[in-house]
């Protein structure tokens, strides 16, 4: 997935942490079709995610808008996947809404830009 | 690592993901590092971090202030590890310093706390 190429700041961000039970039980099918799925939504503007050998995974979702951010919460397809998560996949997890203001690194395919 | 036991909003992220290039060359040890020299600083919160198979990682940092944030930005040991970074570890990375507004999950070690 590697890093997103997110316009200048400011725009939003969801955190979401999870440590995943042991086996699949159809998590990387769906976590898939959530990739694609958030991809085809409003304002999305781009995802980073990586998940260790321990099954501790972070993965970061950039948004134009808190609107977006809630329309994106409440699709049907994702509400099922928040339910199984909750029921089958995660021993926990935590979300936090951010607000970014300020970026540096490639973040915008140019090495330096931004100066946080 | 697993999840950060974070407070009530608001308060600050830094979101870093990096690629790292093969080989070691003192990254691990300077990793270790900078996460225990971290812990000690004022304003510091809390850190979630995963990094996958491909050397892709996701690191966030949380912070009582953006006062907290630009003085550990300017530790001298962490600046070694910056630049470091740049010239040896990385392929490309980016940072984002983001101000968290909402959470939810067990962030605060409450089963569905916060309502994002």
């Amino acid at each position: 997935m590697g890093l997103a190429k997110t316009p200048a700041p400011p725009y939003y961000a969801v955190i979401f942490t999870s440590s995943r039970n042991d086996g699949d039980y159809g998590y990387e099918a769906m976590a898939k079709e959530m990739v694609a799925l958030a991809e085809q939504q409003p304002g999305f503007l781009g995802m980073e995610s990586a998940r260790d050998g321990s099954g501790f995974g972070v993965t970061v979702s950039y948004w134009e808008s808190e609107e977006a951010i809630a329309a994106w919460k409440q699709h049907g397809r994702h509400r099922v996947a928040q339910q199984r998560g909750i029921q089958e996949w995660y021993q926990n997890f935590a979300a936090r809404v951010c607000k970014v203001e300020r970026d540096s690194g490639s973040v915008r395919g140019v090495w330096g830009a931004g100066s946080p």
